[in-house]
């Protein structure tokens, strides 16, 4: 098994993903320097994503690298927030070598491409444990435009963007579950899994038209998300489950097995933008999502008093037993 | 065993230590907003700690958590920046309780306090392998002042912060070894391991009078570190052993056993400063040093060609088998 040291690896592997940013200092420093524009704010986020908990210890390192850094660039999208940079903590397992390293690498470069996003420091440590990867995401916003969980009113309108539910059942998919669906279908989930979609350019869009209220994105699952929202804001919100909008192949799914439509609610891991914003609002905001080929589906309303309530299509609240994941 | 969430233990230890920063948005929100001087680039650096290979699996928490913060303010130190705030992405074993977290709480807010930094955001997960920290620092700096570890000339004078070798001979202590010292001198290397005190108030001020050339924290072992400098700037070094600064307890830990210079000068942990400035400012710098309490103390000299070399009192080099740390 070949092996190479950490500053070997580094030199080779790592120092082209941050290339064209002078800042990076060649990753060869104590610490990248970042310029931020004048009058914007620098948003930052950190998130932790452990095999066995937060992916599956099979999945190969090149996607794994890249939904680190999707989640990442999801929270910045939450914001509003242009990315600027990604430092990434990588604790590599025992048994990691030159190839399993060089796939990882090769993840990290794809979607440095992908969204232009440079890797501008970071950290490779052994682990006796598991696969583990903490990524920073650095972005800027004006402070004024940024998304905050705790700025929804009341009679807004809460809008989700895309697809609801396709990273949870793409879970099922790969731990070969929905047996029924077709192969294509199976697929179809089983990426919106590994490969989630932060929406970047619809953040900014959105923040840049300022008609947005309160902004997340939806990670923990749905229902889960939306609380957040309502708790921040105090508020409380309706949301009309037959609303939520699905793909195709989760439709497929639900239609197969119904209770699948709780796991759609609350299973978390969509990268989608949850946002309230004023009615009369709304036709504009869904206007600039569509010039991005993105939807915007309004899913419920915000108002007085707490907590989420879910309501069927004869407008009774169903109960769920969980709203979403727990860390712990 | 008491258990909470991971939204309690946000809510009821961690939130606390985001107070007096509003950016922070109670670390309720999707990321962080930070201001950043006009003038300024933000100085951004990250280090992960796993038990086991960074800190020893009983260490306790508080102790854990404050080296964790400490090793990445000292490098905003290393590059004369000013510290903004900290986000702690901490992975948890399987086995802590809320007595563990409060204590690691504890940590995190006595070092919040000790060096007036809010932890501005994060992550909490489980983990089934070893405890792991990765935390990220942000500071503000002049793109001019920033010490980079490539901006040595030849001629520079080498000096270091404080002394050398405490944490390596500390982790000595703390195994069992060095046993022919007294116990206050086993207590003072033993601390020096356990909380490395950044130089963070030495390298703004030292930034902001603009002689020094080079610079960067000590912290893979001096030699391996000084090489890093001569790497980066193409040129060579030149230290003599004898001027390496020891203090009185690693003294008497290398007169009992000579051969502990080698660990002195490779074993790494120490987060002093080590600084390449023109020979007409070394004066002015250690008066710097000296209005803080701190030494700076001239160990060598850059030269032409590459590598680091260390010299005996008689001008002889000496080889060592490994100048420091390898990651992996």
């Amino acid at each position: 098994m070949a092996r190479s040291g950490e500053f070997d690896l580094i030199e080779r592997l790592f120092r082209p993903l941050a290339e064209g940013f002078p800042g990076a200092l060649n990753l060869a420093d104590d610490a990248a320097l970042v310029p931020v524009s004048p009058g914007s704010r620098l948003a930052v986020t950190t998130d932790a994503l452990v095999a066995g908990v937060h992916f599956r210890t099979s999945d190969p390192p090149d996607l794994v690298a890249r939904k680190a850094l999707r989640v990442n660039l999801s929270d910045l999208a939450a914001m509003g927030a242009k990315p600027l940079g990604l430092l990434v903590a990588a604790c590599f397992p025992k048994d990691a070598d030159d190839a399993w390293f060089a796939q990882f690498a090769k993840g990290l470069a794809q979607d440095k491409a992908e969204f232009n996003v440079p890797i501008i420091g970071g950290d490779t440590v052994r682990t006796s444990g598991p696969f583990t990867l903490a990524v920073t995401a650095l972005g800027e916003v004006e402070e004024a435009r940024a998304f905050k969980r705790s700025a929804a009113r009341v009679g807004d309108a809460i809008l989700v963007s895309g697809t609801i539910g396709d990273g949870a059942l793409g879970l099922d998919v790969l731990e070969g579950r929905l047996s029924s669906l077709f192969e294509d279908e199976k697929k179809y989930l089983a990426e919106r899994y590994l490969l989630p979609r932060p929406r970047l350019e619809l953040g900014q869009a959105l923040a840049a038209c300022r008609k947005v209220n309160a902004g997340m994105d939806v990670s923990d699952g749905l229902l889960a998300d939306l609380g957040h929202i309502c708790k921040a804001s105090g508020l409380g919100a309706d949301v009309e489950i037959a609303k939520v909008p699905l793909s195709s192949p989760a439709r497929a799914a639900v239609k197969a097995d119904t209770a699948l439509m709780a796991r759609v609610l609350t299973g978390g891991d969509d990268y989608e933008l949850l946002l309230t914003a004023p009615e009369r609002s709304v036709a504009q905001i869904q206007e600039i999502a569509s010039s991005l080929r993105l939807t915007l589906t309004v899913i419920g309303r915000m108002r007085e008093g707490e907590g989420v309530t879910a309501l069927d299509a004869s407008g009774a609240a169903v109960p769920f037993a969980s709203s979403g994941w727990r860390h712990f």
